[in-house]
């Protein structure tokens, strides 16, 4: 089962945005049991359009395209399919019913443009858009079956996980099971993990090794394809693999589970009932967003004080203006007194800190741009730290800043 | 001129990752005037890659490949483009030294592992790598030129800026310009913007009009391709075509020059000398992270306080705890004492607070998911303001939630 992905619009190859719903297709079709094996971006170019889609069915079975199903002059997938197809163009009725319904429920007024969007191949059948205005549809192009969802990321997520991947499973006969596990690492460079991991392969025939580079995180992944009825035996060599990789690997493993590390901090911080403050400098409060970003984390995360002016970590975190004034405000000391000030005015069990120059401006010779000290407090004790790192983008540093600090935090806790 | 631009990795076709090198690319040769016309990914399977290879370079005339020249197992790229050359494949002496000296001056011992870096097709050119281990090369298959690049991005793009543009401008004749407007908007539904752009192509033939929805934003884009000599002319145009757009979508338009919500409201601070404190509840740090992504933020940002829990509210923030007793955290008025927190704690000028629910969890019928209110506090006033969205992702809400705050206090800056 040949299966591809192709993704619309003009955006994507001006590069205007990189193409998360192809990603996120991809995962999903994995998961059951598909692996994708090719994903195209074309323009909104009617004849770009027509021609990929004609190439493509030659060589797919099942085919998702994304994009270009919108009221505007540049949505133009419906069109480029039924040419394709050699197919004609007209109201679905269906279609339409489901952007009136769909205008009704918002208490919308209807635009005479939308009614564009009911205009589908005369072949294809409508997928009902619960989500937003445009309708998607599904066809066959030559032998290849093509679902042609919205590019608008939630409606195609909710239109994937109501109809497509209901249709898909009824159409083709998914037996396989994916297992995977995957492994989350923190400062070892990609080479000296595949150096350690070296003999895998041989080692563990059948099941798939990968890498992936989340700067600044690898993520190691194995995954194996296995009959349903086998599921049971595959099971025990992921996990003879597994323990392999973890000998490998040691402490460089940040979660065994593929949590990021604030996820990772958050599971131990619930696990410990213990609650976190945050008083973030060059961090900008990235710290505090990585760790909002996953739901319930009011249940430890209590406070980040973004301090970008010395005057805030004075009077709010309690620095002691001397030490600004010997040390400076990138210093472990200032570091060690905004982590003390976080915790105490949060009444957070730990806290961590960060201050240093995430660039492109601010460096000397002395502390030039990649340097950050990072502080600790904890029950009964607290401490500073100093790192530098050798990157000149800023959002490069940011991140690597806060995952240090969280690193520093996670070892705390374990 | 066609160009394309392949990206391999397993990581891309498994969804683990989106493609950002791609789009990077794109909008780069975009800028130096080459349109890109396709954009594929595939896997690292030698069959797959040498064959996407060869089929490439049967129609495109410059091909850009990122990916595959790391020192695991799963790094083909070099093996699949000497297959799809029908080429054989050496130790590339000038590879070797570009390693070797990578190694020595970062003082790191060399992996046996990373002499297989040093492999490329024998009719290739090297290209040396400054940033990383991984040496790219260059090599024409069949008709079309082929650049390889590494995948991790700050290597590739050094390489890209370094070397590639460099020798591709030196073999092609790029005499287009590309001139370009675009503005960001917030609060108009793409079809709405749409129609009220309806018949710019008859207007304005010659200029094309694009859109990208960047939630919350939506970004309109003009470009007009012309040659060297006919730019006076063509900007006369654009200026035209400018003013026209601005006409039909008024007061939606945040930014003329396509900067997002914390771009322009640092832009205004910076303009009238004024600076900025932030309180956060629900957005957990989002705000503060997006205005410090600037550079130079530091001169109007002084403080964000995330302050998660209430205590946090009411110590930090010196909320009324009556205020939250009787209305609860999420209500207009305890936002505007959070901004009048904010400001007065931070001694800045201007300063916005936002508390509401992002869900998934902690929605009542009364304040479902979706809800927040936000505070504003300027010279001689302070407001809240309610507000409910539809939306259930969390990741959706804390953006909608944070730009809507940052319009607010955009509007009381202009």
């Amino acid at each position: 089962m040949r299966t591809e992905i192709i993704s619309t619009g003009e955006e994507l190859i001006s590069g205007a945005i990189s193409d998360t719903n192809a990603s996120w297709l991809a995962s999903e079709l994995l998961e059951a049991g598909l692996r994708v094996s090719r994903i195209t971006s074309t323009g909104d170019d009617i004849k770009a359009l027509s021609g990929t889609f004609s190439e493509v069915s030659n060589r797919a079975d099942l085919v998702l395209v994304t994009g270009g199903l919108g009221p505007t002059q540049d949505d133009l997938t419906a069109e480029a399919a039924a040419a394709a197809a050699e197919d004609h163009f007209e109201i679905n009725p269906r279609a339409l019913v489901s952007i009136e319904t769909y205008f009704e429920k918002k208490g919308w007024h209807m635009n005479k443009i939308n009614t564009k969007q009911a205009e589908l191949p005369a072949e294809s059948r409508c997928i009902i858009n619960h989500a937003g205005t445009a309708p998607g549809f599904y066809m066959k192009i030559n032998e290849a079956l093509f679902f042609f969802m919205p590019g608008v990321p939630f409606e195609m997520k909710a239109m994937f996980h109501t109809s497509v991947l209901p249709e898909i499973k009824k159409r083709v006969n998914i037996e396989d099971r994916i297992l995977r596990q995957t492994f989350t690492l923190f400062g070892m460079p990609e080479a000296e993990v595949g150096k350690r991991l070296k003999g895998f392969s041989r080692k563990f025939p059948g099941i798939r090794l990968g890498f992936r580079a989340a700067f600044p995180l690898i993520y190691v992944k194995l995954a194996c394809r296995c009959k349903k009825s086998a599921v049971g035996r595959e099971k025990e060599k992921m996990a003879m693999a597994g323990t392999w990789v973890e000998s490998k690997l040691g402490s460089r493993i940040v979660s065994l589970q593929g949590l990021s590390m604030a996820q990772e901090v958050g599971r131990l911080l619930s696990l410990k009932n213990a609650t976190l403050g945050v008083a973030e400098s060059c961090t900008g409060g990235l710290i505090a967003d990585m760790l909002t970003d996953t739901a319930g984390s009011s249940q430890y995360f209590l406070l980040s004080a973004v301090t970008y002016s010395n005057r805030a970590k004075i009077d709010i975190l309690g620095v002691n203006h001397k030490t600004i004034e010997v040390y400076g405000a990138v210093h472990q000391e200032t570091a060690r007194e905004m982590a003390e000030g976080a915790k105490q005015i949060s009444g957070a069990d730990y806290a961590v800190s960060t201050s240093g120059i995430a660039g492109p401006g601010g460096g000397s010779a002395e502390k030039p741009v990649g340097t950050v000290c990072i502080g600790l407090a904890g029950p009964g004790f607290s401490r500073g730290k100093h790192y530098c790192f050798s990157f000149t983008e800023r959002a490069m540093n940011k991140k690597i800043f806060a995952v240090t600090a969280l690193g520093l935090l996670r070892r705390a806790l374990v």
